[in-house]
């Protein structure tokens, strides 16, 4: 499918699913490598068509129990813990049900964010607060007093930062004392290199996971969002029963394989990446551009001044596609994603290469 | 897996998913056919797993425009056409963009309503107002004048009515002239009995509808939603790709297969309701209750005064679900949806047979 552009304006909206023969994408935040199955040996005697529990399957959520348990140290209660249609969804829900209470209506955010965070907070009537994603424990402090909610993202979409579990700890230990819940979100948690990946625990944690980038299922939309207050999860499960009820029967047969695959298979994708990452942070310097070694995530940032016009460039006279980071809250900077085949990145690097010696 | 119940109070929301065998559940909203193929077949050889376009693949928008053109008369552009999960997070979508405007945030419901409408309007921030389900035009004339949208739902869950095809014309005509949208709820337009289905057409109208009841794939949560306005449909397409993203890929796959069943099917399984209706009607007559003859839909909704104390001995002495209409703004009647086998509606008419024996 070709990707037609009337105007020549670059968001990263326009690129989710669509797909072109000649285009190099460094653009898309979702894994090309193969699920660990095949779908179709999935459904085989599958029956299942009514409506499901809205908060997710019983046997999934058994299942997931014993996973965050096992990864992450995290105990959950059977009403604690809820599937939803991938971890947007999750985030959604979170948002939209503290938006319903009365409150200040403010979410605080890291700054560079995930592009969908702040429009996350106007879709939900709320205003969205910053901070410096190299977290600044004092203005955390400050600005989370003023917040309702903060969102922590770690492994970081787009800067590949992992922060550090004392980091972690005190900005979880502020929130709380301020009244604040903390949304952890955690989707890219099976891909750290050096660092190690730490899940927050407390009171006012809500951690928002997914089988999309850990599992390549970024199409079937299938996340999960737990934490410690039943009466909360009960909330936002009443929400999503007017919303979009049980998240689809078919994903979450799906999500059950998952849990069945051998960990062996999560680390040699961790290798692929690692080996990506070290490839392309290589080349990326060798550029001349100043860029922060991603220590997670499968992101590089590299700053590269007039971002616009060279994402737009690449795009119209390389075919490459690179985000610019304005939208990302990392203006004069470009997001490249290295979940792409070698061979991909070294043919887009290549045609990179041949931009940067024409400027 | 058995209902446990530690407060006596009915909610419909608690029996959604849950199955127990020595119950006659009279309440859920969901057909009990099977769907018209074998799942395990249709992903043979599927091999998508990455993100989809946010308002759904291409292929299948495709053919859902040609299909709403032979059932509706609908021409729609493609840019003007969406697939969400399922007919909830359609109208979800839908309010969410009007709650994002300015306006006056209300929203125009028929009474009695589908439980989820007066809900979905306080998520979206908004007010619910209510009009008679027998439609009274001057009413809607003077009522939608302070709405930015109204919802009508024909064939209507919970009345079984289907309003005819002058008035739906006039509800249009009102609305627009009111400067107000009309969601048209459509999600029952395959079982309509002596009356025919009219999906209203014009400048201001959001048509929503889905696969669930017409195919039997309620768990699935496959929905799609068009209209004539490329702007409006642009906006909830954004707001989409930050709250769930493209509409799971392997309900897309099956919504495909759902397009390719012969439509014998579809007319089969509405003469098998009409079966259970015709029986159903004259069982209920039968016990004295006032009621209605549903023209479409499967439920019917007797007058029974206490309904929520004849709701909660039926269940807890008779093992017989119902739904009291209080939610359903039907306060002092019951709704019994005739989607359950025929063997099981003698089992469950004969124990309501018991109930009011003992009045």
């Amino acid at each position: 499918m070709v990707v037609t552009v009337t105007h020549r304006v670059i968001s990263p909206g326009m690129f989710i699913g669509v797909e072109d023969a000649d285009v190099v994408s460094f653009g898309s935040g979702q894994p090309d490598l193969a699920p660990p199955f095949d779908v179709g040996e999935v459904f085989l005697n599958f029956s299942r068509f009514k409506y499901g529990k809205v908060g997710g399957e019983d046997e999934l959520k058994a299942k997931l129990r014993g996973y965050v348990k096992r990864e992450f140290g995290h105990c959950v209660d059977e009403d604690c813990i809820m599937v939803t249609n991938g971890a947007s969804e999750a985030l959604d829900l979170v948002l939209r049900k503290v938006s319903l209470d009365p409150g200040r209506r403010r979410v605080l955010l890291t700054k560079p964010y995930y592009y969908s965070y702040p429009h996350l907070a106007r879709i939900n009537h709320m205003t969205p607060m910053y901070t410096d994603a190299n977290i600044d424990l004092e203005d955390v402090k400050e600005k989370s007093g003023n917040c309702d909610v903060m969102i922590v993202n770690s492994p970081a979409n787009p800067t590949g930062n992992v922060i550090e579990k004392s980091v972690l700890r005190g900005i979880q230990e502020i929130t709380e004392d301020n009244g604040c819940i903390l949304i952890s979100d955690e989707v890219y948690h099976s891909l750290t290199y050096e660092s190690k990946h730490y899940s927050p625990k407390g009171e006012n944690v809500v951690t928002v996971n997914s089988f999309s980038k850990t599992y390549s299922l970024c199409g079937y939309r299938i996340g999960y969002v737990f934490c410690q207050n039943p009466g909360f999860m009960k909330d936002i499960c009443e929400i999503k029963a007017h919303t979009s009820m049980n998240t689809n029967l078919l994903s979450q047969r799906v999500a059950m394989e998952c849990l069945c695959v051998p960990k062996r298979h999560v680390l040699k994708n961790r290798e692929i990446f690692q080996r990506r990452r070290d490839y392309i942070y290589r080349r990326v310097k060798e550029l001349g551009f100043e860029v922060e070694k991603p220590e997670g995530a499968f992101y590089v940032l590299p700053k590269v001044g007039d971002s616009m016009s060279m994402a737009r460039d690449l795009f119209f006279e390389h075919r490459v596609t690179v985000y610019p980071g304005e939208r990302l809250g990392a203006s004069g900077h470009v997001r490249l994603s290295f979940a792409l085949p070698q061979d991909k990145i070294d043919e887009g690097m290549g045609r990179i290469d041949e931009y940067v010696a024409k400027l």
